[in-house]
């Protein structure tokens, strides 16, 4: 799928990547934002399912590859500045490698506090194990 | 509002910026993703509005100063990484400096074409002069 699209015309930061926020298209949740270089911008196209550049790994990450929870494309849009993508998906499981369907769920409370928001779905240790990602 | 958040708590990046996914609480549309440093997240917290460090200005930025589109915060939500900040507003008017609701108004389509999603809601020329943003 997408295959035709022409990913040079999208705008790549120094170390040649481009934050893609992820949404749930059932919940519209944001889930997670991770890095696609070019490479993991032309996996992700073709493939139907997101492809990441780990930033602290310095290697590709197919999302679910380990824990099942794969993100099947449904929609993709980018920005009017061409540097950020926007990627809706049916989010398998849960996003976040803490076991939570989003990886944003730590709320900031008024009183400076910080609630966690949202069940686990998983248990990281049973999923990944010691090693966690 | 949020005054007591410890700021420090978060992890900033080389250039000391943090990128802030803000969605709209009424629509769950994802509506731009822009940059933080410390002072404008102090800011952000203490105004209840989006201020942002404009990277390619070098300056900051209160969303919604020149077009009166602020962007109203309900919730703020940080990530398992704390690195990336997902901020929930109401959006008045239209987030893109084009005059769409949604910066992400360009959809990649099957076929690799692209196509734009939404009505304009404002005419940026009436909005920002001639000069842009």
């Amino acid at each position: 799928m997408f295959l035709a699209f022409d990913v040079d015309s999208l705008k790549y930061d120094a170390a040649g990547l481009i934050p893609a926020v992820v949404q749930d298209v059932r919940t519209n949740a944001v889930v997670m934002v991770a890095y696609m270089n070019k490479e993991a911008v032309k996996r992700t196209l073709e493939s139907g399912e997101t492809w990441f550049w780990s930033r602290s790994r310095q290697q590709f990450w197919h999302k679910g590859e380990t824990s099942g929870n794969v993100q099947k494309i449904k929609e993709i849009f980018y920005d009017c500045d061409r540097d950020t993508l926007l990627v809706r998906v049916e989010q398998k499981g849960a996003a976040c490698h803490e076991g939570y369907f989003s990886c944003f769920h730590y709320r900031i409370l008024p009183d400076g506090g910080v609630q966690v928001v949202g069940e686990r779905k998983f248990d990281p240790a049973k999923v990944y194990g010691k090693n966690g990602i």
